[in-house]
């Protein structure tokens, strides 16, 4: 079980925003950060601002940054927000699923509450916990809290 | 988000096996039912043996049932059990992660975290419960118990 590349690099994108909260970021310099295609980190970067997490400032010498403190952005709500889908097994793939137990089977109500469980226990986390681990803080200045 | 196919077909196929008790099951009969190879359906039921949720019947009119009753089978077992992995993001792959922000990142944490609060939703379900949706249920006799 595994999130998509497209979620765990808007989390580290996220993250590495949060590490810097002083500068503007740009594609071309995360993408050197994080060794993946500037391709890839546009379509991330794109999404992270649809979803409001990101800002951007136009111009030379412009770029991007958190759209809000990082205290104030739930890790759970990007994961929600980012992956392309909690579709655990096949029969939550609505007209796809094969499955000849579905009338008469429960699976799916159990996945999906264990998805939200899944989801709820990262909802206890925000951005600014991620970059919090004691003596190790990318950056000091940044505060656990758990979130929102 | 997903189960592997692997997962997946194995609930299935225990599912299909709490709903027959009385007859012992062969690859290729569930095979046909759940309309997927002979060669992927051998593994899944090869490493449910191995695991313990199945015995074989050896010789003619052989075949294989659940080793104990499906009330006694935790759902959160079997994905435990069958899922190759829960490497949720890159990082959980030792010596595999190019990720630039693990010393200082706890993110590992949270998601080891939720995959356990993801997994500890599902232990509450035995495979009986599996099949005891309310007038749907594939084997009535069945009763629904939250496991173990």
């Amino acid at each position: 079980m595994q999130l998509t590349r497209f979620t765990d690099f808007s989390l580290r994108v996220l993250m590495s925003l949060a590490a810097k909260p002083d500068e503007l970021a740009t594609v071309a310099a995360l993408a050197q950060e994080h060794g993946v295609s500037r391709h890839h980190l546009t379509r991330v970067v794109h999404q992270l601002g649809v979803k409001g997490y990101i800002e951007t400032m136009r111009g030379k010498g412009g770029g991007f940054r958190l759209a809000r403190e990082p205290e104030k952005i739930r890790v759970g709500d990007v994961v929600r927000d980012m992956e392309s889908g909690f579709e655990i097994a096949e029969c939550f793939q609505p007209g796809q699923s094969s499955c000849r137990l579905m009338p008469g089977c429960t699976l799916k109500a159990a996945l999906a509450e264990a998805a939200q469980a899944f989801l709820a226990a990262l909802d206890r986390y925000s951005l600014a916990d991620l970059l919090s681990a004691p003596g190790q803080g990318l950056t000091p200045a940044v505060r656990s809290a758990r979130c929102c």
